[in-house]
Order: C-alpha cells, then structure tokens, then sequence
C-alpha cells in the first residue's frame, strides 16, 4: 500500500512521496524502514531525541505537529486511530474460504455455510451458521444456535443451544457462552435449581475475551448490544442486558439482571451486584463495587460502594488526614485541661 | 402438565380449573396462554397493573394472596420455590442413553456406562462413569477417576486422573478439575514444585460453572460437600474443605486448605487467605477479604479485612463522617485560641 | 529408594538405618509405613502429641530438631524444600515417549519431536515442538509456534499462532496464550481495533495455572521470565513484561504494559493499571490494586491504592479509631461550651 492510498484512508495530509511503499505497522520505536508508525504525545521533552532515531518509512502525526522528521509524514486528527485503521489494511483477518475440515461433526440438520470449519468441530441439529464464519479447532456449537456472517469463534470455546451471535463478532478461545445461570431456591433439604430455560442474545460486531462466560438467561434473554467490547476472563450473568459500543476490562463480573446502557465504560476486576443499572455514558474504575438494586449514573465513579470519583478522593484525603486530626484534638485536650486546671 | 399434577407437585391449594394444560413456564410479565408464571411482591403498589396484562394461564402465587387475577393460581408457601419445581418437571434434563459417538477414545479397561459419551470425548484408564452419566463434546478424563451416576459433564470440561466426582453432579464447560495446586519451595536458584500428588473428591449432587477450576490436594485431597453450588470462574485452590449445601457465587477465590463449612453462602469476587475456616451458616458479602487463618462465625460479613456487616456500616458512616469532625475540630480551634486570648 | 540415597539427594544428615526403603511421600498426620514426610514448626506445644502417633517411616527435621522421635529422621536446612526435592524424585512426571495419537490433526510442515501427543490435538503449520515434550489431547496449537523441550501442555490449552514457549513449562488445561489483546480506539461510530499483531514469549521453566489467559503483544511482545510460577485463573495483558522467578497468585490480573521485574511475589485478585511497574523485590498482598503508571518499589505493599504495609496498617488503626475520636470532640466541645458559659 503507498502513501497516497494510506493519506486517503485516514483522510489526512501527507508529506512524502505518495508512491512509497508500506508493507507494515510497528511502535515507533520499532518500526523500520517500509514500516508506518504514528505519534502521541510529541510534545514530551524526550520526543526530539526519539525523532532522530526513527527507522519508520511513514509517521501518522497530529495536525498541530511542527517538528522536523527524517521520514515521510501524515497529518490526521487522531494519530492513533488513523494508524488502527492502516494497520487493519495491512493485516488483513486471515479469513479461510470452502475450508471444512473432514473430522468435523455437522449435524445433518444444521446448515452451515461458514468459510472455516477447522477440526474436531462439533455443530448441532438446526444450527445456522452465516457465510464467511470462521469456527475454529475443537469449538462446539450447539442446537438451535445461530451465528451471522463472518463471525470468528476461536479454538475450544463452547457455545450452548439456542445461543444467538450476530455478524463480524469475535468470540476467543475458550469463551463459554449459553451455561447454566446461577440460580437456585433454598429448600429445607438443600437447594433447588431455577429452572435457566433462556437463552442468549449477541449483536453484531461484539468481541469477546479468553475464558470469559456469559451466562443464558433463567426466563427470557441475556443481552450483549452491537459493537460491545468485552475482555478475558469477564462473567456475565442470567438475564444481564448490556447496551451498545460497552467496554468491559478483564475479571469484571456482572450479576444477574443488572443492566448497562450503551456507550458505558468498565474497568477490571469491577463486580456488580444484581438488578444495578449502569446509565448510558458511565465510566467505572477498577475493583469498584456496585450495590444490588444500585443506580449509576454518567460520569466518573470508583469504590466499594461506588461512589463519584470526586468524593472518593476527597474521602480519601480525609481518610489520609486523620493522624493530624488526632494531633490536632490532643492538642486541644492539652489546652482546655490546662485552662480548666487555671482556673 | 394439567393443574390438578401441579398443584400436587407443590402441594398447594388451587383456584382455577384443575384440567386445564400448562405447556410451559416463564416470566410473569412475558408468560402467555399455555404457561405457568410466579408472583412474588405482590404487596407492591404496580402489581395491581401488571396483574391487568397477566396472559399465563395460571400463578403460583403466596398463601396470603388475596388479588382479583384474570387467571388460575395456586396458594402456595413459596411461590419462586414451587415454580422451580414445575420447571423442573416441565423442561427435563435432555439425557441421551445408549449414545456414544464412535470418535470418543475410551480407553480399553475404562468401565463406561454412561448414557451419553459425545464426539471427540477422551477417558482414561481405569476410570469408572456411572449409569446415565452425560459426557459432552471435547470433554477430558483422565485415568483412575470415579463419576457417579447422571452427572453432566459438559463440553470440553477437563477432569485430571484420581478425582472423583459424585451422583447427579453438573459440571459446566471448561471446568478443570484436578490440576495442580500452586505451591512452590524457594529455593537459592528459584522455585522447587512441592508435590501436588493429592486428590479432589466432589460429593453428590454438586454444581461447578463454566471454567472454574478445583485444584487437587497438594498431599490429601480437596474436597466439596454434597449440594454445594459453585459458580462460574471459581478458583479453588488445593486441600480447599467445602462442606455442604454451600453457595459460592463467581470469581471468588478460596486458597490452599480454608475450609468453609455446611450451609455458608459466599458472594462473588470475595478472596480467602490460605488455612482460613468460615464456620457453619456464615454469609460473606462480595468482593470482601479474608485474612489467611481467620476464623469467620456464623452471620453476616464484609469489607476487607473482612467484619460483621454492622461494624463495616457503622465504621463506614465513622468515615463518611469525617468532614463534619474535621470542621468541629476547627471551630474548637477557634474558641479555644479565643479563650486563651482573651486572658 | 533407600534413606541413605535421600540423605544424599537433600544434603542432610540421617539418624536410622540407611538402607530403609522409602516408596511415597505423605503429610505428617497422615504418613504410613514405608513412607517419608516432613517437620515445621516443631517448636508448637501439639507437636509433642502429634510425634507420638507418628507412622511415617522416616522425617525430614530442621537442623535444631532435639525431640525423640519413633523413626528415622534426617536434619537438614529446609525440610519442606528437602521434601519437595524428595518428592520429585519418588513421583518423577508420568512421561511418554514415542507415542503419538493417530488422530492428531499435525501440519505436514510442522516440526513436532514431542514425547507425546494426545488424541485431537491439532497443530499448525511452521510450528517446531522440542524433543520429550508432552502434548495432551485436545491442544490447539496454531502455525509459527515454538515449544521447548519437555514442555508439558495440558488438556484443551489453546496456544495462538507465533507464540514462543520454553523448555521445561507446564502449560495447565484452559490455559489460552496469545489470543488478542484488548485494545480499541474510539471512533464516531464506536471501537476500531487496534492492531493485536505482536507475540509472545515465555521463557524456560514457567508454569501457568488452568484458565489463565496470557494476551499476545499489540505490536512487540508479551514477555513471561524463567522459573515464573502463574496460579489459575490470572489475566496477563498485552504487552505486560513479567521477570524471572516471580509468583502470582490465582485470579490476579495486569494490565497492558505493566512491568513486574525479578523475584516479585504478587497474592491473589490484585489488580495492576496499565503501564504500572513493580521493581524487583517487591512483595503485593491480595486484593491490592495498583493504580496505572505508578512504581512500586521493593517491601511489602497491600491496600487500594497500594501502600506499604505499615502505612496500611496504620492508616487501618486510624480509621478504626474514629469512633474514640468522635467521643473525645464532643467532650471537649462540652466542656468549652461549659468555660465559654462560666463567663
């Protein structure tokens, strides 16, 4: 790809000669000659110094960025997403096409058109997959299970029946999605299951972690909204609804029922208790605790309980302040028995 | 199922017509003709506007219910409890019998009397599956394992060899069980493995969730009572003691040799020190922390280091009261250094 | 093995007949004939009673051990690492050799010298695996992969394309190493993903737990030191770079970029921001959190945001004496009412 098909791409205003050759991405520490990389933060004193070691044929650079460069450059708006969606030019999926492994196990019943059904595959009856899938080694895919097009689901992870994933989703290995949510009654004698008859509701253009679950739902759906991006590692429980463009870091784990609205953002490790609703434009911080039944809304928050950012830091000072508060009533003590003791 | 059998099954006490058919169950407000629904909450000032657009053609429902209802109900003690058992009878288990998938490799001196052993299955030697056992797609056993009878083992769960898994047991995809616990020597050059030649023994009727995992005994052998219920993304670790009817919800983590006897419930992301021993009936709220060797009495716990829930309240309104305390102490300041003054 | 043949293996000094046979190693209270355990804390006052029903045929004690003892026993420096060591020796891992599943999918260009691979395994293309090691089945292992010698993969792992792995690891089952990191960059329309092209490389001697996920690099590597010991369960990001010889405990996750230098011990469900860097030495408790970019030197560090420990501790004390300092304020605030009042 040259430089005027890349200037184009990321709509930005090249400085070089438009038929040099880019043949891959790298850090900018890295990247070698034929390599395009991108700048952030150029205004930090040790830039100059980086800049005279640049191997890179091509920098992706702010449009404010005044700086003598010994290689070709392009203004964009946002460096690092220009070079995101260079890199994605450049490394395109290695989809595969008409490649169906012959130790896998298709139901007779399902009707598949996946490019890539790779080995020891297992699909159940009445299953649709859409065309240009990509189902790798040893994955297993129930009944009753839809999956769109291009969707890529990577080795051994496990969908149940009656599971539903939409287009130009990627699923990784070892993703669970469809298990039995967590639900049972306390009898006399022990507990008894609730019955986790739902199913499991994914939209298109969802990625999800290594290793993580998303739980169906007890009665009616779990729901993962279009373009939500999820880590490794992350449980989603019955019946959770999750809005759109949500990103969700690893370890964090939602209860049953509990609702994110669109464009919220997760930190890791974060638990939720059941029933909480996260309002549309949340952001959330690390290890944060969200009480059952709690109510999030839009802005920064952080803490077991949750609480706005702002007021977790001043508690936190307040918190750091009490050794001198201490000193300070000692003092006081000090003072008043001495006037007492005066008088 | 007509309505005489049910109001059997949960021994109470019907008002409708007792043929009428129940096809299925559902949520009260998603329930239509054909289905059978629960109510809890009905003292709730909406429930008189649901109970308007209620198309189940029948309600479990509490023993003091006392609503107009466009629909038949049963009286029972506890109508979430009864539903769970309609449920249960009318969306069985789907058990396969006398199907084993010709790609399985079973060992020749494994004992499989399994129902149902899916494709690409492994089992060692010397292990024993009990009558009706259901062992899906991908799963790994190795030798010298026990699995009762009618335990589910789903898609690619990995039991390691020498554990042994009781009656009536579901184990959900991606489990391991059996591996290795964590327990390493220092030594001058780095770690020296301590031998984890132990055991993990699982006892009737248990739960796991997807891709948790139960490490073996280090010497001994980890152990879960029988009807314990554990969740996805659980981690416990080897010589862990569950007892029984335990709940633990997901991504808690439980360290080397802490027993948690009968009847606690444990919530999610909560995290136990090594040799720590939660005693009979204890509730652990989520995300709290037990201090390796701990003891935790029955009640109800939380916070880090984990307390009663009364202390972490009341020292939690302590610390959100420290700004009021902070402003007394200034005003004191002032009328002492006033006083002082004015002599 | 004979007890003078141990002697040797662990440097230490016999007191009994050297040429007792020693078949298996077990805990103390529970050792039989004909089997070897070991001493610690024999200082405590029980240890008198449990020395009575001991049936071990031989212990290992410290060097200061002087109590009277119904076996042999052998003085040495560590007896729990001379028990590892003993240990290692009477239950050396169950390897084979030369015995290669037919069902094995293996790429006709992959290099695969390994002892063992296991029914269903598949292997890519370009992919070398050293001599003796142990593939078990189920593993997916994708192209331009290496694996060292005597590497043990356990079932179901899954290993993405152009990871590196060392001699000598043990790869637990569920394991995931070099699926795509998490990183995306927000657009107008939602999340494009940034480039996860780089690798990983894990070095000699590591052992990961079940269910741990080890990302790949976003451009450049993930990096995992020798002798590094990974619990279940834990989440390495993109581009983390872990020392030699440092432990984690289960269900830690780190996030992209964090640096964790040689010899670190990090607990249980600690949480790193991205970009943090811990130096070598230091020692994090469980459940800490790491706020992203900050440095940690070496000592003991626990708490949200960390701290050292001491501070923890006190700043814990403090907050627990808030209750006394809220009595003592409204004291002095009576009596200097009761001063202001006198004149």
């Amino acid at each position: 790809m040259n430089l005027e098909k890349i200037a184009e791409i990321v709509d930005g205003q090249l400085n070089g000669t438009s038929d040099t050759e880019i043949l891959g991405a790298a850090a900018l520490k890295n990247a070698r000659s034929g390599e395009i990389s991108f700048v952030e933060n150029h205004g930090k004193t040790d830039f100059a110094e980086t800049a005279k070691n640049i191997e890179a044929s091509c920098l992706l650079v702010p449009e404010d960025f005044d700086m003598e460069l010994p290689c070709a450059f392009i203004r964009v708006k946002n460096p690092k997403l220009a070079f995101a969606k260079v890199a994605e030019k450049l490394y395109p999926p290695n989809f595969r096409f008409n490649d169906h492994h012959p130790t896998a196990v298709i139901h007779e019943k399902a009707d598949v058109r996946a490019g890539y059904v790779g080995a020891f595959v297992t699909i159940g009856e009445n299953t649709h997959i859409g065309e240009g899938a990509q189902i790798h080694d040893g994955v297993r895919i129930g009944s009753h299970v839809t999956i769109g097009k291009h969707t890529v689901i990577r080795p051994n992870a496990v969908i149940y029946d009656h599971v539903s994933i939409g287009h130009d989703c990627v699923i990784h290995a070892g993703v669970v999605i469809g298990a039995d949510g967590f639900g049972f009654v306390r009898d006399r004698e022990g507990y008894v299951k609730f019955p986790q008859i739902g199913t499991v509701v994914i939209e298109d253009n969802v990625e999800i972690g290594a290793n993580s679950c998303v739980d169906r739902g007890a009665l009616g759906a779990t729901r993962i909204g279009a373009g939500t991006k999820i880590d490794n590692l992350v449980q989603i429980a019955h019946n959770v609804e999750i809005g759109r463009r949500v990103v969700i870091a690893s370890q964090t784990g939602i209860s049953g029922s509990t609702v994110i609205e669109d464009d919220c953002v997760i930190g890791g490790q974060v638990g939720f208790g059941d029933h909480a609703r996260v309002l549309s434009g949340a952001i959330i911080g690390s290890q944060a605790g969200v009480l059952p039944g709690k109510i999030v809304r839009a802005g920064v928050w952080w803490g077991t309980p949750v609480q706005p950012l702002d007021e977790y830091k001043r508690q936190n000072a307040h918190v750091k302040g009490i050794a001198r508060l201490k000193d300070e009533v000692k003092e006081l003590k000090r003072q008043v028995t001495e006037m007492r003791g005066e008088k």
